[in-house]
């Protein structure tokens, strides 16, 4: 430990933080009106994949039929083959890559869902979570609705089902105004793609032009991926409709602030994706610069955590002049979960997703970076590879303030009990991790980074309640089951 | 051709038939209160497993959890590995095979179909056919019902879902007021197993009991397969609901007369099974010794369509003094579907299924026996290998009266327009065959076997539509779908 | 215990024994000159899938590049997709199904077996065994060969590499002037399809001619499933050598008296191939027919035990008068092993193979016919079953005599230790079986079966050596291995 | 075009090259006395996992058995099982990970490679590439052996197989002394693993040290995955024999300068192993330096194309004090080979494995630093992406010489008339890459980054041919194969 962080404001001395890889979500895709929409969209959903690696699926609708394939794995596991179009065929199409939870994965859950409706057949894919799913299940499955799946994306399904309204995109709206939380859905009905954005526009949702085709997606890079240009971002409380006469907008909840979520910027999207008008990569790199100002310890190189903190990295050195190194390898072919080896391995000390590169830390006093912090555990093996490929001094650098409030609008990420900076002062923390210091980016410098001016603390630019607290809607389940005992969603254990 | 057969009453001379091979349809199994529930279920599935091959499935319950497997292909390929047990924990258990369809093979429509109901899990498996299941489907989808599956067992389970009762005997009892057609049904809930037959009784279901538990089967030879002894059958129209305080009868429909369906001793049951009191095998034998007194021609052996000819082709041989050999051999291995040879191969004659026995037939005057005659396509395949092994005379001889009239409780048969019975007269039939002679069990010689003393015309003791064009019930799909379009039960083309 | 038996010659009363289900061993098939030749192969060895079930493969040669493709399991599991023929494309190949083994079973010794020799590829198939194999592979091993199986078979391409000679056929006559024992081989090159028979012609195999090109099979029944005429059979010691000119004989060892194996008849083959010119169904007949008048008990029934005694109970009730009924139910869907169920479940009397057909052998007296008795396990079993089915009597005849000597010349068949009548007295046996008279079909009568006339002893018209202890040839690894520690054939534990 | 590289020494203005990912080549590993070999074996192979991707397979050794596993893809998705250690027992094991070759990728080729010699059980896995493999293989054949596969590896074995020498080290020296090219081996058998070295130390081999137990590996990365010490390079021509005694070293070839591969550096070796005493990472860093010394643009930001030209481009960046930022995304997902999508979705510009980060690159004058060029098309079509993204200008550099001479020592590279250097001046080069310059490191500077002094023309302290010409060793099978026609190494076509 040292005493040079005399600069710190919102965050002084000795923070640090790490990645715990949990922290993915969803992606969706949908394309309207174009070829070989099956292929489209598994390069779209391909290009989304760090968005969700637990499974992914495709629906299409050729003549009025609809084809759905849903996996467990990777979207190059399942849908690279030729015969893919004959197994999907049809020229609209949506698909969905979804992230890895903590219980068992299963199947059934594996989106887009499907119904069959009195006015056709029905398609959805969800990014997001739905803060009111369990009470408005209980009331579906008490009026004798029959649920697939343990998804709150079904409730969505199950309430356009019931719906008396006679056209389908008034159905989704029946089904919208019910509903509570983040959401961006793309639909597939005979005739129609539909995008739906929530009022506060929490998850993103982006509409490309592919010769003259609509296109929707999570994010920007997918657009890339198709060789689709970028149109706009769908807005808070927008859904579009997308037919054969063009792309349609209806806004059903009126206008209001958007709130998008921050932790697009900090973690989920690609960094040649543009989010709200910006390259994440330059507000990634912004956020390393500032952090650099905020939390500048004497060292010798900045490392990088790869890869989720490379641009902040590049940012810091560039605001540091401590030089940039790449003192973590990242080993790409992790993917599938490897053995558990044996105790006495273990205890060899194996590194099977990130290695030390030694000649770059030893001997030297080293400036980790990483994108944020979450459990620290993740963390503090790193820091002790690090320190075991004999550097030094360590300095924990996360490029987000500290996180300690839990997320209900779709990351997955631990509750507040497991959240460190929820546990611990700055001090504990830095001990816990054995760094020399600990730094987060404040979150002045965070909206700072985003060109955002100051935080309107009555109205939050964006949603940002893993730092702050300050959750945008009411979180309906949750304050019920704190009341109330855990009620399973399914009595079912399969897939 | 020749002139013998003068003592034909019902059917007169130069009748004949075959077998299709696709009349197969459903088999149900369940057990209450015994360990190792999961394994039983396989047992007694394998023992029912000529009644469907298309798929299977178990349902287990424990400690108010269910955990359902549902595969494509036969009980030996997916349950006989050493994990059953912990992938189907639980004391009680149903269990499912299905038949095969005309159209794809869906997993989705494979049994135990399951629902979680607010009043607890409950899950079905469903031999027979619901004959308004379309017309009910129609509503629910209307009022905002979700179905899972084109099968019309689903809306069963729908109806019990909308049920407004409080206790699952009487949902399920709202639901069977609902439905027309045949059924026997196998449910699981917690702390029940329910078991219920049709008004009147078309589709069997048995009791047993093992070590003072009971357990429900489609034949009384799963039973013996689990080491369980006969106790009754469900009687028509009967729900029975076995709980840990023993087994309880409830009588929605009050009493009525049965009619069971004659195909299980003509076709589906296990020789080795007691139908209706009788013994299958016994039936059979009975059913070709009086087919011998009706249509005895002059022939040197009696050869058996293998395998389900056979216990009448020793009747016939009993009664006619007409020697007894196995003329026709059946491959064991056959189960997959096997390569559509190229045009060049078919045309050399290959035979996959049955292969002649050319030393018991060339130069024999042959009666062939078969259980039935479909569409006629198979009879005349063996009849041409019967030929080009040189037999010098082949007579045909159905163990059944013809089938003119298509069945809708859960055998599946083909349309009218392929039934050969319901197309030529019986000298076109034999002329279509190219068999010197043709002859069919009668009506009254069917009754006869079964000791059922004279048939009453004016409500028969069995169900025997397929021979006489007298429907037990009411048609409702049916005689709606003869009036309007065809309207596709889903707009999915999945599993 | 009765004393009705004093007709008994050979085999005096009280015999009995049982069907092992272990005996089988392989087949063999080839053609040549023919498009869709692998398809033809994969219908040739699915006629032949009773000779081995554990393996199967099927090499082709076009236009001198060879394809093979080898697997576990059944020809219905593997060669019967539509892309066959682009997999193993070629006018010539060959195939072969293997048995199943007591050990592990594994992929590596699956044939066809393959070589690249400087003189071209050479691929082969084997049915039978070398008995002198491990004496010849250590030599080869000695001098710098490499195996890639523990087959006996490998030792055959081995030698061919090492040949000197410059034509491939001399190269073949070479291996076989130093292998000794039992084999039928079909042997595919560039421009050739070879086939050769051991000396004695232990193992059998038969050609025949589809449109003017040959083909070659273990069985006639292979024959008749690809439309092919039969020719002749390979004699002793014959190979011949089919190419575009037509096909060749060579005589490599003269001409001596054939010894074909008499368990084609007891068992392996099928009932509907034409062996050494005589029906395989008839002969079953004439044995159960000699086998009455041998030892005909009083009894209601004749049962066979199914499939194996099917023809022989046929006989038998023929000759004795006493009426042939399906007492025992062979459940077809066995195939795939079944769960080892737990304790309690095997205690409640699981039959999973074959279910006893109760009404016709309550009651009753039955005589159960099977082809023989090998270890007596499963005789015991059915025994058993039959009397727990109310049978009053049960009186056990076995088709052959009592097997008392193992095999060397590829049966697999148990050690001595294990065979019921090389440890038993005919009291112990039928005392073992719990039968009420046990009897086997005596030496003399099994000849006369054959219509042989007499067994000359001195030079038996039959391989019979595990009735008589007589074997054809020396045995040299076996004698060998008596006098020495039992020597690995391979250190390699894999497929 | 500019005029600003008038620095440049050896390759003057101009300059520039790509990736074309199908360099890579093998590892391999070996551990002996340790428990759980199997696991240390996966996981040292999962560290080498970018030597290879085709192919994987270990072998053990457990009480003189042998295990071996052989697959096709990456070893996390073959060795990751819980079962691992059961499947592969022993507690001395070796592994292989096997390149992507041209032609097709047959499993019978995956090492490790097994006999069973007289001597007891010997398994080999070898990176880098006999030169004279064909012509020994031809005598081998000749004289009677047989291969099982086309891998110039069994060679190595089948010499050994054919040895006379007593013992196995004696064996494997004998085969050494047969062999030419290059090679790093690691053998298994009783009681020993062995590792080898070519007399020039082409292909590299490290020693390591885990709790006093012998480690061989590819790379230094290796020993760090499994917590193992480095103890020295395996020198050239060396044979060191690890038994339960220790290691010992056998010189067969006396002693003799090295020449390591230069492209270990340039692209295969890990950035974070050491070799020979050098940091890979440094040397690369030191490239991209005297790269920038030599070739400097006026440009405004340094890319990297990733991975391969990271390091590069970060001492480029310091040498020219032009930023670096990540201009090109990597997508981390790619590994199965992705659906060729129809023409239209080309030609809509799909990238898949790279994606412009366009924010970086919109306006900006360019420097694509990568680390080689073999065919051009990679880097044309990465340098089109880059103008696509708005760059306004594109100066591509080499961090290695020109690549003008095709390797036969285990790199998988394209023959002379495919390598872009060998067929351009450098001003073709750069006008087919369309860039404003082109610039390759020289040969001088090269050696400089390697701190290894001037290059010595007479005898290169480095295997340099690819861009020198000059190589060490003769080309046997090359130089004879350039006299006769080409002959198929096997006829057999399959796995």
């Amino acid at each position: 430990m040292d005493t040079v962080h005399d600069n710190l404001t919102a965050y002084p001395v000795l923070l640090g933080r790490e990645s715990d890889d949990i922290r993915e979500e969803c992606g969706v895709f949908g394309v309207y009106g174009i070829e070989d929409a099956a292929v489209l969209t598994a390069l779209g959903l391909h290009a989304l994949q760090h968005r969700g690696q637990e499974g992914c699926g495709i629906a299409t609708t050729d003549a009025g039929r609809f084809h759905t394939e849903r996996h467990l794995g990777l979207v190059g596991d399942h849908f690279t083959q030729k015969d893919l179009l004959s197994r999907l065929p049809g020229n609209a199409a949506i698909g969905h890559v979804r992230y890895a939870t903590q219980g068992g994965t299963i199947l059934r859950n594996v989106q887009p869902l499907f119904a069959d409706l009195n006015a056709g057949g029905f398609a959805v894919a969800h990014n997001g979570n739905i803060t009111n799913a369990r009470l408005l299940r209980e009331g579906l499955v008490e009026s004798g609705s029959i649920f697939q799946s343990t998804s709150d994306t079904e409730v969505i399904l199950q309430l356009i089902a019931r719906s008396k309204a006679a056209h389908v995109v008034d159905r989704l709206v029946d089904a919208l105004h019910q509903i509570e939380g983040a959401y961006a859905l793309v639909c597939l009905t005979e005739g129609k793609l539909i995008g739906a954005r929530d009022p506060y526009g929490i998850r993103p949702l982006v509409l490309g032009d592919l010769d003259g085709k609509p296109v929707l997606a999570s994010e920007t890079c997918a657009l890339d991926m198709v060789g689709a240009t970028f149109v706009r971002e769908i807005e808070n409380g927008e859904v579009v409709v997308c037919t054969d006469g063009g792309v349609q907008s209806v806004r059903p909840f009126g206008r209001r602030p958007a709130k998008p979520c921050l932790f697009e910027f900090v973690y989920f999207s690609r960094p040649d994706s543009i989010v709200q008008g910006k390259s994440v990569y330059d507000v990634r790199k912004r956020m390393g610069l500032r952090l650099a100002q905020e939390t500048k310890p004497l060292a010798d190189v900045v490392v990088p955590v790869p890869d989720s903190g490379v641009a902040a990295a590049l940012g810091f050195s560039e605001a540091s002049g401590i030089p940039y190194e790449l003192g973590i390898i990242r080993n790409h072919y992790v993917g599938r979960t490897f053995i558990e080896p044996t105790q006495q391995i273990r205890t060899l000390g194996v590194r099977r997703k990130h290695s030390a590169n030694r000649g770059v830390l030893e001997g030297k006093r080293v400036v980790l970076v990483d994108d944020s912090i979450v459990r620290g555990t993740t963390s503090a093996k790193i820091v002790q590879m690090v320190r075991d490929a004999g550097a030094t001094e360590v300095h924990f650098r996360s490029a987000s303030p500290p996180i300690a409030w839990p997320d209900f609008y779709g990351i997955d990420m631990p509750g507040r009990d497991q959240l460190m900076a929820a546990r611990m002062s700055l001090e504990e923390m830095a001990a816990e991790l054995k760094v020399d210091s600990l730094g987060f980016l404040s979150v002045p410098g965070l909206y700072w980074a985003l060109g955002a001016g100051e935080r309107n603390d009555d109205a939050p630019q964006y949603t940002d309640h893993y730092f702050t607290g300050q959750y945008p809607t009411r979180l309906v389940d949750h304050d019920r089951s704190a009341s109330q005992k855990d009620h399973q969603l399914s009595l079912l254990v399969e897939a």
